[in-house]
């Protein structure tokens, strides 16, 4: 299938346009002015490749593109969708979320310029808010479309400054009426999602395609380590009770935890200040946030209570007082054969070199994965980058994505 | 000698007030007004303690005692001095610095009552800026008594907001002409400051008093870690290049190399960034400064040495860029036998039980041994806290530190 390279590249410049910062890096926070921009591009795209356009409860734009039996919006055949999102996380690349976005409205071109019709109606969803970057929760959109979360629970959510996600959906730019967001059961009969990797596996393999097989499950905790903070002249060695200290050897031990574990499972402490933060003076506090992924809920475990009793051992040892608290949970969520299989066989017959692989990312498709079976389609990432202004990926990769999203969409509208 | 421990409490109570925050910490930045409010009380005092109050070029505070040949200023015979600062930390606590100025008032006045006279005259000085938490540097004051700094220099000084230390000066409350602040050669026959330890050995060890023996030097480097901030789920651990774990593991070094060299050596990382601090994405870049402290030059260059030759190693492994900075060095200051005994001397006819010790924290003292045989008598800190609001002496141990410096003075200014 033949894909509009310029037209895609086009499109990403535009939305790349849409929020971003004298930094370089891009800001759409979910149901924002640039957000609601940057949608209302995309709908216009939508209609412009021929699909059927509406908006659901909670803000996710959907294009209908109707099967054989005609019908788009009202056809009692189970539909095969694909989508991404537009927000991003503050000062972002151009990739994250709009590649799924544009690539799937050029992967539909595609089909259309090739004349290919399926069985099944094909839908193009925006989610709303997959970053977590505004809302208390991230993956807003797909986890309304699913059921994980109610519509009036969406409709509630407080942003940090206090607005209410319903009052700032009324500002969104939609006009008529909304569709139920949630799925009707057996409505879906699959789901696919075209992203950049945001890890540097592919690019390591020097493959352009992964199929996903899983989506990583995440622990979040927060821990503070609470020591003594004197004078870092006047305190002999001995004396020390150092809350850095004790933080370095933890993190230190969830990287050598993790390697252990081993099965695809990391650990990472990313967010992490020290108090009272002197250069002289014995760190008495640190507040640290640990991200641990795996494959598998048993994995997951692992790692986690690995994590969780490590701290004792080093809390003891240094007279370091630990306080923590679990920030949360996500299993990990499998993808379906019946997708992952499409998506290999799309990148073979497109002739594209492809691995099977998780995803340590959260997607929406984690939540789609709920209700219908879902794969996603992983283009490499430039020195694994992503969340941040160098987000990069070969435009021929990206092209290839687009290719593999179109056949694999003809593939699952067409089967028996 | 007795001490009038109520006078003593009360002036450190009253001293306590000023600059007080509602956190219960201190704030007396050089030159402020709150910093001149103290020195206008203290300069009250030492007029009723019979001192005859000067101010020098550079804004200390003194006031002599006459010797026996009648004359405070114009004596041909030299002074022994003892004093310490007025100025804190942000948020600090009500003993270091005011105990060696309160302190040595209270001295006075215990000679005064004891009708002890002396052949040397005796010198009560303030000094301006000890904690460099305002100004580039610290010991301003006792710089430019020894020369270390010219007048000239200190008076250029700079603070963040661009304030000039001149200027900064002419608002200080000094009327009439300022005395040269720099000593003349010979003119000072000793010099001793009472200060709190800052650490916990005395109270480890249950002694009352030490007698310092030497400063210990100081070296302070900037180290900054370049590594690749990815998604902290999609790039597999041996993908890595985590800036935070790079200086995790240097920090647990220097701890390492500390213990190993020994003498009394310590190291400290006491302030560190991690960058973009996103809970879910590898540090990218750490800012960290470490403090090395040694009673020797010899050991304070293995504990250096040690601590950036460890850098390479940890950078190579990690795949880990590094950047780093001289901050500062400051050679160890050897305290002078004539002093030092005069302390041990003192203690033993009050009946206190004393150690000689390092000082691992930077005192006036560092400077006036440049010029003059000088000590420090140090007393117990509670807990081993200093630079912070709960800073703590048990009283009695306040007034035995006073009583040592009134036999110490004595003792050094009556001496063949």
């Amino acid at each position: 299938m033949k894909v509009d390279e310029t037209r895609l590249l086009a499109d990403l410049e535009h939305l790349g346009k849409i929020g971003l910062g004298p930094e370089g890096g891009i800001t759409r926070r979910a149901l924002s002015r640039e957000d609601a921009a940057a949608r209302a591009y995309v709908a216009d795209r939508m209609r412009a490749a021929g699909l059927e356009v509406r908006h659901d409860e909670v803000g996710n734009l959907r294009g209908r593109r109707k099967g054989r039996d005609g019908a788009a919006w009202d056809s009692a055949v189970p539909v095969v969708m694909t989508g991404s999102h537009l927000d991003s996380v503050p000062s972002g690349g151009k990739l994250d979320g709009p590649l799924g976005v544009v690539g799937a409205v050029c992967a539909i071109e595609s089909l259309n310029a090739a004349g290919v019709t399926t069985k099944r109606p094909l839908e193009v969803i925006v989610f709303v808010g997959e970053e977590g970057s505004r809302f208390r929760r991230g993956t807003i959109g797909s986890a309304a479309v699913s059921g994980h979360v109610s519509v009036a629970d969406v409709l509630e959510l407080v942003d940090p400054d206090g607005a209410v996600y319903k009052d700032a959906l009324a500002t969104y730019g939609d006009e008529g009426a909304a569709i139920p967001a949630r799925a009707a059961a057996g409505s879906i009969h699959a789901f696919v999602e075209l992203h950049v990797e945001q890890g540097g596996v592919l690019e390591a393999a020097a493959l352009p395609i992964g199929a996903v097989t899983t989506i990583a499950g995440l622990v979040q905790r927060a821990v503070t380590f609470l020591g003594d903070a004197n004078h870092a002249g006047a305190t002999p060695m001995n004396l020390r009770h150092d809350a850095f200290l004790a933080a370095a050897e933890w993190a230190l031990g969830i990287e050598r935890g993790a390697r252990e574990i081993g099965g695809g499972v990391v650990g990472t402490v990313g967010k992490l200040t020290v108090e009272p933060g002197g250069k002289n003076i014995i760190p008495g506090r640190v507040d640290a946030i640990c991200d641990l992924r795996a494959p598998t809920p048993v994995l997951l475990s692992a790692l986690d209570d690995y994590v969780v009793s490590s701290l004792h051992g080093i809390g003891e040892k240094r007279g370091v007082e630990l306080e923590q608290q679990l920030l949360q949970r996500v299993e990990p969520g499998p993808m379906h054969e019946l997708a992952i299989v499409a998506v290999q066989r799309a990148a073979a017959e497109a002739g594209l070199g492809h691995m099977r692989m998780p995803s340590g990312a959260i997607h929406d498709a984690l939540h789609m994965a709920e209700i219908a079976p879902s794969s996603m389609i992983f283009v490499p990432s430039i020195g694994g980058k992503s969340h941040c202004p160098t987000e990069a990926t070969d435009p021929r990769h990206l092209a290839q994505g687009v290719a593999v999203l179109a056949h694999t969409l003809a593939i699952l509208a067409n089967d028996p």
